[in-house]
């Protein structure tokens, strides 16, 4: 339902000249230039005329949606938090609002699926259900909801991009959805589950050997249906994680960039680019979350994520926090004086 | 000259009690935490009736001077360059100049001795020299100039202070001044040349194995002599490198955070703590950089590094960069709602 392209790669002499005329030695910036790359490569490939890179109306999107798994003993916290967290989100009082507020960006809190409907002022509803159904036990969800879910974060998107938005951030809430992403990178990477299970927001060992078993099961339950990554959401996923990966590829169809946070957006990205390898082309990566696991999926993305703060939060706010530093790549691509036009002496 | 206190430990447990109060899981912010907390350690110290954190009036100072050792093939350019960009800073056009005008950084540039005087409107001239002396063959300055020095930063430093600053950033540019800062970690760390000495912004091995010899040379020269951090920066070190160090105390008397840049200001670091350890406390350091013993350096100081995105430029874009980070530590402590403002269980 998506049509994805891969960036042109025919501005890319041009791009690293202009980066190397900097007044700079070659390099020096690092993995900004890096990123710089990234960028120019995806606002010439709709533009090929423009003469600046921009960031213009960036916009996180917060998901959240309730997992049947939680029943089961696998979280620190109840199901009835992610609503609570929700209702804060719409306060103001959380931490990704205070770094959205900081950063500029527009938030949007999306209820992908709550245990029960919100009612509440400031959500967008695209409910796919009252949670998802426990995956040890059976299917998280049906196919027909992956498509809703799909649709769902189109429209959010195409919206924001009709405001002028032209960087999307992800961030969700999810009790439970460590469990979820974990066994979507099991079955993607075909990694053992032990690799991909982390402690989640700091659960103890118990609860952490639990959590293994019950994933495990979810596999050994639900490997033989797993024919395409579409399956793999349905059997696995969260509400919320289809609507991420709906938001990446409709992010990656208007060729706009896409801010991925930790461990559940990057599981989200590791499904939208098996289904769309062009996606990628379109993915910044925030952060290195602390959660085992994440570092493989980055490595899997060939991903170099921009921050390493030791976070554990989700809710987008490892993406809130990297947004200066994308702005950063941009500014010093449009804004740095070249050697010729200060006078300086090129030496390399 | 300086006179440093230790921050307070007395609101301790409550910056920790308010840190855990906030509606995340304990810890879930990582280095963000950690970073609110020792803000809050020094606010607190100054104002014990604060009510919120803050950065007012952040300050960058990029202090330029240049090295006799550059004369000696150590660099990839000529010495020339430092002024040239000195000149490229006034015009803005520097990477420093972009990255100050984005995170709202008052810039100002210090010329500390670069080889010959520039009259340039917008420089500050705080002159120890025409350059320092070759380390190799001489000490690098007299006794009296790092007096000099000190007492010139501390005027910088007051009058950001009186201009409503409370956050100073240290930036350098200076062809040859990674050999002055690798020389001073060797004596000062006892390392072995081997393990201070980088490429500094990409050297090739010819010169790479010069600039460690000379290095090699500089410390059996002067070894014998140096009694006290401050005859390590006499015979060792740069116009520049005396200056930060004397900000970073002088910052650090006034009881105002420092951000610290790559490895030259981490070098100036290492010698402020050497002569007043408690000047550790007002430090933060900004990233790790390319450069080979900066890691050591930090580890040294037990220093975490809030970004490590491959810079190996200096001139404080470090610093500036994660200015972002800084503010949000603080905003997050500010501004985040309690678990019982929001009414979300706190089940940590």
């Amino acid at each position: 339902m998506f049509a994805v392209d891969h960036v042109s790669h025919k501005f890319d002499d041009i791009i690293q000249h202009k980066i190397d005329q900097k007044t700079k030695p070659k390099g020096a910036l690092g993995q900004l230039e890096t990123l710089a790359k990234q960028i120019a490569q995806v606002q010439l490939s709709s533009d090929p005329k423009a003469k600046k890179l921009h960031i213009t109306e960036p916009g996180l999107l917060v998901f959240a949606g309730d997992h049947g798994i939680a029943q089961y003993g696998v979280s620190i916290a109840p199901s009835e938090v992610t609503s609570q967290m929700v209702a804060n989100f719409v306060h103001g009082g959380a931490a990704v609002n205070v770094f959205c507020r900081q950063m500029g960006f527009n938030l949007e809190v999306i209820d992908a699926g709550v245990l029960a409907p919100l009612g509440l002022k400031g959500v967008t509803e695209h409910r796919l259900g009252n949670g998802t159904a426990a995956i040890h036990l059976a299917p998280a969800m049906t196919l027909e909801q992956v498509k809703q879910g799909f649709k769902a974060a189109h429209e959010v998107v195409e919206r924001h991009v009709l405001s002028g938005c032209n960087l999307i951030a992800l961030g969700e809430m999810g009790i439970g959805n460590t469990s979820s992403a974990a066994a979507i990178m099991a079955a993607l990477l075909e990694f053992d589950v032990n690799t991909c299970v982390g402690r989640g927001t700091g659960i103890d060992d118990k609860t952490f050997a639990l959590k293994k078993a019950l994933i495990n099961e979810a596999l050994k339950l639900h490997r033989p249906k797993l024919a395409s990554p579409v399956h793999v959401l349905a059997y696995l996923g969260g509400f919320e994680i289809v609507q991420m990966t709906g938001a990446i590829l409709a992010a990656a169809e208007q060729k706009i960039l896409v801010l991925i946070d930790g461990f559940i957006s990057t599981a989200a990205a590791l499904v939208a680019v098996r289904l769309h390898p062009a996606a990628r082309d379109y993915l910044v990566f925030a952060h290195e979350s602390e959660e085992q696991g994440h570092k493989l999926m980055l490595t899997h993305l060939a991903a170099q994520p921009i921050l390493s703060l030791g976070l554990r939060l989700g809710e987008g706010t490892g993406a809130a926090l990297a947004l200066p530093i994308v702005q950063a790549a941009v500014n010093f691509y449009n804004d740095m004086a070249s050697f010729e036009d200060a006078g300086v002496v090129n030496v390399v």
